[in-house]
């Protein structure tokens, strides 16, 4: 276990397999954490495992991640040469050429990783994809949207992300910029400026963050003094808020749906897809925006798609690391 | 020749071929002509026609079209069973299904057109495409996008179209709305209705229409007589009083590239397409705005794709015919 930063900690074993021959592991990197995941090839889960982030910037690093990947095939019985292709996760653009040029949310040497892989894994073909991409992808393999060929899917965490998928594929933009749709200016009159740099962003309206934002400006507004929140993207609180009928906290809700229904419309408008599937903490709250949400969707958008269904995601904290392997085992299937 | 409605003008010949087996035919069906090519499979031009759009519901106007097809192959020396695939632009929203339910600009009945293209093409693929994507497509295969595999076109003529090219396949979109890029509410504060029934489209700014609206505005504003167009979508004489400094069209101008440049940045934090292609009759004027749009895209976009280049279009008209007869030989190769 030489190299490990932290303990691996196995919380699932899933599915069990017989007959299938090649397996892949999804890694999603996280500030925090490095999930993983074997599976079969029809996505079954047959173990994961999770670790404290190390840097990922030299051989104890790098090892950290390998020796993770060994103790799930030596759980499942399975020789690393059965490792058909290992897709990775990461929280910052990937570009259609998958050479990371910019990783400001991680420390991360990602051309050195990937050899270090490419070595442990000497059959595997190795795929990075940005991690809101591998959660749409696994709720496309997996999830909500099994059996979709089109779908978008928002993840509303403290940020907002997205996975624009088209025939089948996420988009990861040529210059790694697809699916980054919480940068979409929706409100070029806003004077605050976005984590981006940019002014005017979804995110700063429709996240976690910007649901706390709306509700603070609100009781400002209104000169009402705001409930005790647990931090600056505790919509959770406000949702509730909601839930008990606070005028303010439900205006922060409409300003949020005002928002993200002119940005799906907008999305619908360039890749029309067949649904959208609604992530990331603040779906769990969905009972409190998604009817409100729908209903401005149809109102304003194209009379082809205003049809278009918006759900919400099934796979939670895996869909990263389903969809880093459904990834990989595409671009392995090329 | 019965069946007409009118006249065959064949207005060019193009390349000559030797050794090819496979040809194909792009029909672009406008409001007032039926354009058609015979192409081989390189993309070569072998002919083209013109005809006065007949409505396409019964006998005599798909007799129409068949006869065009037939006139071409003849001047060629060529048989209708090497037409391997037909591709069909049309002025409406075509679905990823390829049904076309909606079509408000043309007397068109889809299914019983492309069910006469194939008797009379027995050995040929027949497939719909939207006219703006059937562009874009036109425009990768012989025009200025060739070798990239995504791109956007943007056709800015008397309403504002679009084309979005992904892994080197136009998205049509779940409902017909794929790249309908002219209806992203860009101004939610916008009263005046668009054609399409929302407000604050990008082609209410950015069209060659929008710009004399722009136009017209600015001149009220200031009180100032404009000057006299030639209608309602007379852009041009908009574009040249910028040329001569008038400050009115200047600020048209201004107001058309402020729009058209935050769509274009929405629209790299959707698909992130590697470069932006300006076609349609304002894009000849790109020498009045294409410095300022590209400035005004740089300073918005996410700082990845903040250098993403925007070219002007290079196949004028043909890019509908061209774009057709390459959607259609895609389709033929699947």
């Amino acid at each position: 276990m030489a190299g490990w930063s932290g303990r691996i900690i196995y919380d699932a074993k899933g599915d069990t397999m017989s007959g299938c021959t090649s397996y892949y592991v999804g890694i999603d990197v996280g500030g925090t954490s490095v999930k993983m995941g074997l599976f079969a090839e029809g996505g079954e889960l047959l173990g994961k495992a999770s670790v404290l982030t190390p840097p990922l910037t030299d051989e104890a690093g790098f090892n950290a991640v390998t020796a993770g990947i060994d103790q799930l095939l030596s759980e499942a019985a399975l020789d690393v040469a059965s490792v058909a292709a290992v897709g990775l996760a990461v929280p910052c653009p990937v570009p259609a050429s998958g050479e990371i040029t910019l990783a400001a949310n991680i420390t991360i040497a990602p051309a050195e990783l990937k050899a270090a892989l490419e070595a442990h894994c000497s059959a595997a073909v190795v795929r990075y994809v940005n991690d809101a991409n591998a959660a749409a992808m696994g709720e496309l393999w997996r999830g909500s949207a099994q059996g979709r060929t089109s779908m978008v899917m928002v993840t509303i965490g403290t940020g907002l992300g997205g996975g624009v998928v088209v025939n089948g594929d996420v988009i990861d933009g040529a210059f790694g910029a697809g699916g980054e749709i919480g940068h979409m200016c929706v409100n070029p009159d806003e004077t605050r400026t976005c984590g981006c740099g940019l002014k005017g962003c979804l995110e700063q309206y429709a996240s976690a963050s910007g649901v706390v934002s709306n509700y603070l400006k609100a009781c400002e507004d209104h000169g009402v003094e705001p409930r005790e929140l647990a931090g600056s993207s505790d919509s959770r609180t406000v949702f509730q808020a909601c839930r008990e009928g606070d005028a303010q906290a439900l205006e922060a809700m409409e300003v949020m749906t005002d928002y993200l229904a002119r940005g799906l419309t907008i999305i619908s408008a360039v890749v029309d897809p067949e649904i959208y599937i609604l992530g990331g903490g603040a779906s769990a709250s969905s009972d409190v925006f998604l009817d409100t949400l729908r209903a401005k969707f149809a109102a304003h958008a194209l009379k082809v798609s205003a049809g278009t269904p918006i759900e919400v995601a099934t796979l939670g904290n895996d869909a990263g690391i389903i969809g880093a392997a459904y990834v990989a085992l595409r671009a392995a299937g090329e």
